[in-house]
């Protein structure tokens, strides 16, 4: 959803280059193993991630891992940026940048995990390009994962969750795992998950949560 | 679910052997040419008809096609029989046979829909072999479809649903359609359903039913 333009966020996100990408230059190499401590760690990214609850979140729960936030509104981005330095969260680092691009910014086979948290549905036929699962997404998302690594999808949205189920079985992806009340599951999967800002206001009105995991197979 | 054992049943599907198949052998060739009058007609198959309501209102609906219901239990076969012969239903067939044996029965590529309403959920995971949309089941639903056939799939149970579209999509199924609330659809798909007495008696209550439209791909 669109935030209202904070003055603050856009200033927090000029003085900290080292811990926010800001509309990188698709020609120029990010350096990386710069920005975290240890690159080697295993590597996901979130797509659209909002305020940052998720992310922050999950980056704190695994200092193991390494994480990057791509968010495309500067304020949204300002904020989980604002978390990232008051916590103190190093193996998290932030870009404010479109998704449509990450193939550019990310080297090949270099994620372990790729989430799309309650993406903009874009309900009308003429912007299923748009869909962050429309299958030029999946090329670049293809891209960047390991051959091991894998997706995880959560929305609310009937519609996307629907037309994604259809968009990653045609394009070949193997489902691991589905759930259409992720909420109300017992498995390890709802034991460990965490729920976006979104997600939690969602949920309590009790509607359902959907859920897919899967991963592209080699050809 | 189980139905009591009714005698009458039993008694009307011995007297009509040109109406229906009573646990034929396996071994035995079912010349479908003279229990149809036209069998080049498509033809349609439901798995588990239960007491027969969809089958007998499509095949009302669809003088043009065949239909095959298949079912297991003798009393509900012998109530879709009574349906059948009361409303002279011609351009439908009934088996009362395991669905496990269906590439016996039929031909290889005769089969353009192949329908499966509300099959038994079997939830514990050592049953998940009887479920009808475990891997040995579609490779008999692949062997009698017609390589442009497709299989339609409704549900009201959850897990079994998810773990339909896992299993399908791992066999590598196309999906055509899915909708995690038909009844709430207003698509053309929506629009044609055909209910089972079972999916009257659930949705009435609110609880979502779940749809797949999937076919096999040529390799």
């Amino acid at each position: 959803m669109r935030l209202r333009n904070k003055p603050w966020a856009q200033k927090l996100v000029k003085e900290h280059p080292e811990a926010i990408l800001n509309e990188p230059n698709i020609d120029e190499k990010i350096n990386w193993e710069e920005r975290f401590a240890d690159f080697s760690k295993p590597l996901a990214i979130e797509i659209g991630s909002g305020k940052g609850q998720f992310i922050t979140t999950l980056a704190k729960q695994h200092p193991e891992m390494n994480f990057i936030g791509v968010e495309l509104q500067t304020t949204a981005a300002g904020m989980i940026l604002r978390t990232k330095l008051e916590e103190g969260i190093d193996n998290l680092q932030l870009m404010c940048a479109d998704a449509a691009n990450i193939a550019y910014y990310l080297p090949e086979n270099s994620v372990d995990v790729l989430y799309l948290n309650f993406s903009d549905p874009w309900p009308k036929t003429r912007h299923e390009k748009r869909r962050l699962t429309y299958k030029s997404f999946l090329d670049k998302y293809r891209k960047v994962l390991k051959p091991e690594g894998h997706l995880e999808f959560k929305t609310d949205n009937r519609g996307l969750f629907e037309y994604s189920l259809v968009s990653l079985n045609n394009y070949g992806m193997k489902f691991e795992h589905v759930s259409v009340d992720l909420h109300h599951d017992e498995d390890e999967i709802a034991a460990r998950n965490v729920e976006t800002e979104y997600e939690h206001k969602f949920a309590e009105k009790g509607n359902p949560i959907y859920c897919l995991h899967a991963s592209f197979v080699e050809e």
